[in-house]
């Protein structure tokens, strides 16, 4: 098994005590050697639906003998739900970084525990594009190479007792780059990702509920000061993820679905068929790079929609 | 109908366009006043589970004559659930204040769109305690009177087109005092409750997944300065709701279980019965506040655990 990342946990271990993963609903007093040891892949999304039926597709797609229907979540689901498909989790995390952060720290509890290795994040999530007319669409998928916080800054702020501490926000480069590499007929590219602490205003919309006290114009200036730094989607998870693995060491990767170009509107208008074409494309490619690393075959047309 | 409170929303509405409630999967073009033009309360919680639970309870303890077994969620499911039981909404925010702040954004202009006037948001939580030995200890229900941040301070942050805004952070008093009205037989009390934007590092808990940096003699050096300011419990949202809730004008309480003393330690230990029994708690006090405001008798000890 591992030495832990946190030399806390690794006491706690020593001690003999259980590691209580309380939104999991999982303890270190379980078979978590026997459950999760051969762990290579976590993807992670917003929605405890979306895990569910990424976890049946991947059954379906991966060629490893599982039956789809037979996938149950594994732990609690009254937080967040968890599959596991031969070597791949799939698990939801909530919308927003607090609630991705508690399930980075209790998946990566848990798969230490486990005494994995070498395993890797891949996030699929939706976002809203921000692109000119001669760039792309919405519906492009965007792999980060860094994330960017709501301040435009390439940083991620996190408080710890009572002080803020600044951590950097790269994620993997050659994971990015891999996951490009299979975008055959998918609409596809590097960018920034920004992520915000709030769907409304702090993603610069005018349509919530409240005055936000800014105008169409100002978001406009915003949105594209947030373009010449690099942005080309926002979504509100980046700088946790970037940040968290790049602490603990893990390459990770964000891949994300834009269902709308915020530079033409803050609403989300699309048909849900639509929008439901736009998020598979992202897990599509997501396959297709798992596929890649599985040594399986990897058909760069006959998936895309 | 009322004005709406965001004078852009009001313009949608008088172009006769649609206002996409996104992640409740409604739109201003259905009969939002008469689904929703009489609520009067807004009940909500972290968990899609625990929004349906406490709606059947609801339906069973307010003598509405609505069969519990009848409620269905309203919308789509995918990001929260929303349960109405007569006058009362059911709603799940997910953890953290992004998430929280799209629930609030959605459901407010919800009831705007459907003309609801005189509304209250009710928020029933779970938090780790922050309790000296002569104190209340785990299980004690807090009435919050304001959110503090993890800076410890009495205001809420919002990042608005990459500049920091700061609001206040008091719930309304009377809401407060008139539910700790009703506790009877339940350990309850008034207090400072802070919203955190992690559960790990951000509550200084030491048993996160990374080395969290501090010591233990640290976490407890910000616990106790934490309590020095008036905080007895930490939860995940309370600043944002303070600050939109305040922004909104609209009267709100925060009522959380303690799950467990951090003054005592960082891991929720207690068996699922006990936490059960914990939020329990919290629920039966909302349930006789609402059955106090609906002019129904309130039994201050038989709900009591």
């Amino acid at each position: 098994m591992s030495e832990h990342r946190n030399p806390y946990i690794q006491e706690l271990v020593d001690d003999g005590k259980k590691d209580y993963l309380y939104h999991l609903g999982l303890d270190s007093g379980m078979d978590l050697p026997a459950m999760f040891g051969d762990v290579k892949f976590v993807c992670m999304g917003g929605s405890a639906k979306r895990a569910e039926s990424f976890a049946k597709r991947l059954a379906a797609d991966l060629d490893l003998g599982i039956d789809p229907e037979s996938l149950k979540p594994i732990g609690k689901t009254e937080r967040g739900s968890l599959f596991k498909v031969g070597p791949i989790l799939s698990l939801s995390h909530g919308m927003g970084m607090p609630s991705m952060s508690i399930f980075l720290h209790e998946v990566t509890k848990m798969l230490e525990h486990a005494g994995a290795t070498d395993y890797r994040y891949i996030r699929i999530g939706t976002s809203g594009g921000v692109f000119r007319p001669d760039d792309e669409k919405a519906g492009t998928v965007i792999v980060a190479e860094q994330a960017i916080n709501e301040e435009l800054q390439p940083i991620h702020k996190k408080v710890k007792l009572g002080k803020v501490h600044y951590y950097e926000t790269w994620f993997d480069e050659e994971m990015a780059a891999e996951v490009l590499s299979v975008r055959g007929d998918i609409r596809a590219q590097i960018g920034k990702t920004m992520g915000a602490n709030d769907f409304y205003e702090g993603q610069g919309r005018l349509d919530g509920a409240l005055d936000p006290e800014y105008t169409e114009e100002d978001k406009l200036e915003y949105l594209n000061k947030a373009y010449d730094v690099g942005v080309r989607n926002i979504e509100m998870e980046a700088p946790e993820l970037a940040a968290f693995c790049n602490r603990a060491g893990i390459p990770a990767a964000l891949v994300c679905a834009t269902l709308l170009n915020r530079l033409e509107g803050d609403q989300v208008t699309s048909t849900p068929e639509q929008l439901a074409e736009f998020s598979e494309n992202a897990q599509t490619l997501v396959v297709r790079y798992l596929r890649k690393k599985l040594n399986l075959s990897v058909d760069l047309e006959a998936d895309a929609i």
